[in-house]
């Protein structure tokens, strides 16, 4: 694992929460990226080495959609970067960690990601991410 | 606001926890700290310029122990490294943020800490920290 790469939060609305968040961070969004596979629309702010992304749903499957309505607006992930995605997917199955896609697959920001079920992590949904 | 400083994760048990964080992030925790006037017991992770900071209860009237039987184990705050707090805390208060403590408390790892409400911040318990 290396550093947090980025912070994901769950949001209803992209156009009010970017402007939520260009007034608390002081900076504008630098991207704004549709996941289609996902049903996600992303919303980038740099904060120094790390990332805030905004998530919104685009489609009623969208498990940003899910989220929202069990649990409402909020912190949906944390992202670490990792340097080799395949071998620290194998390294953290052996230690126990519940990995819930071992193939990786394509995010937003041009990345690799899998995601590690929160039941095996304190109740937080990490995702690990490489970049392509 | 500058970088992430940390990511604040509400735990039940510190030492099942500080186990689980030292196998995921591959690295041992190198601080533990108990804040009294906030009923929790901290404890440390370096992940590059970020830290992670795990917090748990050490009694039931602490805002962890709250927290814990209102959502579960999870993701609690994310704090912002701040230079100047107290001009950080007026100027989110002009853009409308609704802050919970505007007298900058003692923290954990030598900061002065403010909350803004998740309320005006789509639902993400934000804290500025300022090193002493």
């Amino acid at each position: 694992m290396k550093k947090i790469d980025h912070i994901g939060i769950a949001v209803k609305d992209i156009v009010a929460s970017n402007a939520l968040f260009e007034k608390l961070l002081g900076v504008s969004n630098y991207k704004t990226e549709e996941v289609e596979s996902e049903g996600v629309l992303t919303s980038f702010f740099k904060s120094e080495t790390s990332k805030i992304e905004l998530l919104a749903a685009t489609n009623s499957d969208s498990p940003i959609a899910k989220f929202l309505e069990k649990k409402g607006e909020g912190i949906h992930h944390i992202a670490f970067e990792v340097e080799n995605i395949q071998e620290e997917v194998q390294r953290l199955k052996e230690e126990g960690f519940l990995v819930l896609n071992e193939i990786p697959k394509k995010g937003a920001d041009n990345k690799l990601v899998v995601f590690l079920h929160p039941k095996s992590t304190n109740g937080v949904l990490i995702e690990l991410c490489q970049s392509i």
